[in-house]
């Protein structure tokens, strides 16, 4: 096991009605920005009951956030929180709006450039304001992780950040406010948080008895429930399982002490660049074929990941291994989620633009070992046509 | 899942070489006491490790708190604090020199009379001096949680509080300083953090996907490992995993959303009043003849238990309980541990004794659902005999 530290001071509040509970945790002098995206959390009532539990509250909003939250739009709202004295922020939403709500915590204290945050990768992020989280959409974790990535439009840039002074001081996880998020959406949160855990198990052996069975026990949670999820959206116990799956799968802990992969995130966020394709079937593309390219680097894991996670333990290693990877992309489509390139009308022409801007981004060495060079990062994606 | 709340804000400093990271985690500027038990840290250099670390702070030392750590022991370490205007505390043991800091960090700042933190069970306590710690020995978790046990000796109590205020602000875990343990010193850890794990989930079902999994992953781990680690002190991998097990067994996470037992405890701790037998072997003779009781409303969990910890499958549900059982006992016998009462000189005369104790000190109605009443309780000590 590798040296690590661990240190997550988020609050979870986990469960039915727990919106209610806003009121003890929002300092009660606070002068609450409410940050929001579209007109969902409107629509599904969220955004009533978190007024609602607010209660006398001075209370400013900020609706209009994007799926991929723009730099632009994250500045306006912090001339709001200064024109309106705002102490404390509460996103309301998915990844987006709480990436979002990090960037303006941020960016609301700091000293000089805001630009300056992307350049040093948060870095120079020295204080945040308080801010807490009322989850919608379980996938990304960003609920309980200090890490956030904002959209620069006119850069054409997806730029992440992470601080220790981003943690949320409180997440609301309510499984109950999942139950009207459409099908896509549960089916691409399963698919990234799924994509989050074997990034960070999917490596090489390290002896690592404890995170290995954790991030084993969250795949098969995910795998069992992720199809049963979009089946019957108001069975509580499989949207509560796969909500605090989500979160587990990128909070710190089963990451503490292993090596990290990547490179499916790296390569799809250029697929994702190219033709918008939603992030989590950008990883159900890449992670298949390149399970298949590094079977070799990846060997040991491949056959603990057969054997534990899919429960293939007869014929050859590189049949079982094949097994192990048929049964991930089958997977990804029992929630109707393609797997190749080419369902979503990228071909052979493609490729060498998505490598040309992995290297203009200098992602010229990805994954574990830094072995996947521009050149390997074209034979994944050529397999994924 | 049932609702719950999870907040740990303690920072983990995993691995080789830690404790030199003291320097950035204690303020430059705190006079520290530095707490510690008996002679085994002086032995074994960890004390001198700790010295060196803090470099030039000013730092009084407290040493010879008990393994049952006394309440006049602690009171004494308050006084050291306030005739030296301490301002930080770093304990440097197990569970118990950790307990008696969380006492001393708490009533050193408590308004009022000490005793209120035991008759509130940490209620009174509205702020402690901040502690960190250097843990020696894998077994209660009290590094990464907010509970503490306090020993009587005038009124033979064990007194137990927590509180939020009671997390360690750090604590390093180097397992490297476990490889001079004694073998029984590990055993016990092992049994230990193995029936804190099995009074989290040897209840009864509510769909916790990913609590089970991860308590099925620790308790599988202790099994694989524990014999192992008393065999090769110095495998590093080995006593890794087995620390990092140790804590995660109880620091919130397992236990999160789902129901308790903790009767076995409970049952246990009277009979270490009774006759001094060490907190680990009492659980390891109650918790077998709690499973053979309980087997009834236990089923589900039990089958469970069989199949997911022990790969039992075939049989039989009875006998599959019944092979689980037995595997629990020989998985106690394999580190050295007796699972019955008589091993430790306590006979049928004995039984109605430990029942009157329990009776006085309340402990009528115990398990997850409050039916382990004294009568069960007395059959549960008839059959472990």
């Amino acid at each position: 096991m590798n040296n690590f530290d661990l240190h997550n001071p988020t609050r979870i509040l986990f469960g039915k009605g727990r919106i209610s509970d806003l009121d003890g945790q929002v300092p009660a002098d606070a002068k609450v920005l409410l940050l929001y995206g579209g007109g969902s959390a409107e629509r599904t009532g969220v955004l009533a009951q978190v007024r609602a539990a607010l209660g006398d509250r001075k209370v400013v909003e900020f609706g209009g956030i994007e799926p991929n939250p723009r730099y632009a739009t994250a500045l306006k709202a912090v001339d709001v929180i200064k024109e309106n004295d705002i102490t404390f922020l509460l996103a309301v939403g998915g990844g987006s709006v709480i990436d979002a709500t990090k960037f303006i915590a941020a960016a609301a204290e700091l000293e000089g450039d805001v630009w300056d945050i992307f350049t040093s990768w948060g870095g120079a992020i020295k204080s945040a304001m308080p801010f807490g989280t009322v989850l919608t959409l379980p996938a990304t974790g960003s609920e309980m992780n200090p890490a956030s990535v904002i959209t620069h439009a006119e850069k054409g840039a997806k730029l992440p950040f992470m601080s220790s002074h981003c943690y949320p001081v409180f997440s609301i996880l309510d499984p109950e406010l999942t139950y009207t998020l459409p099908p896509r959406q549960i089916a691409n949160g399963v698919a990234d948080a799924f994509v989050h855990i074997i990034e960070q198990y999917l490596t090489y052996p390290v002896a690592a008895a404890v995170q290995d069975g954790f991030a084993e026990t969250l795949m098969r949670t995910l795998i069992d429930l992720g199809p049963k999820a979009m089946e019957t959206p108001n069975d509580y116990d499989t949207r509560a399982n796969v909500m605090w799956t989500a979160t587990l799968a990128l909070n710190g802990l089963i990451g503490a002490g292993v090596p990290h992969d990547w490179a499916s995130h790296m390569i799809g966020h250029e697929i994702t660049a190219l033709n918008d394709t939603d992030h989590a079937r950008t990883l159900a593309v890449v992670l298949p074929a390149l399970m298949q390219d590094q079977r070799g680097p990846k060997r040991e894991k491949l056959l603990q990941y057969a054997a534990n996670v899919w429960n293939i333990r007869e014929g050859s290693d590189d049949a079982r291994i094949d097994a192990a990877i048929d049964a991930t992309r089958n997977f990804f489509h029992a929630m109707g989620i393609d797997t190749r390139l080419g369902d979503y009308g990228v071909g052979p022409a493609e490729v060498d633009r998505i490598v040309a801007a992995l290297e203009s981004h200098g992602m010229v060495a990805l994954g574990e070992t830094k072995t996947i060079t521009p050149d390997v990062a074209r034979r994944i994606l050529t397999a994924a046509l």
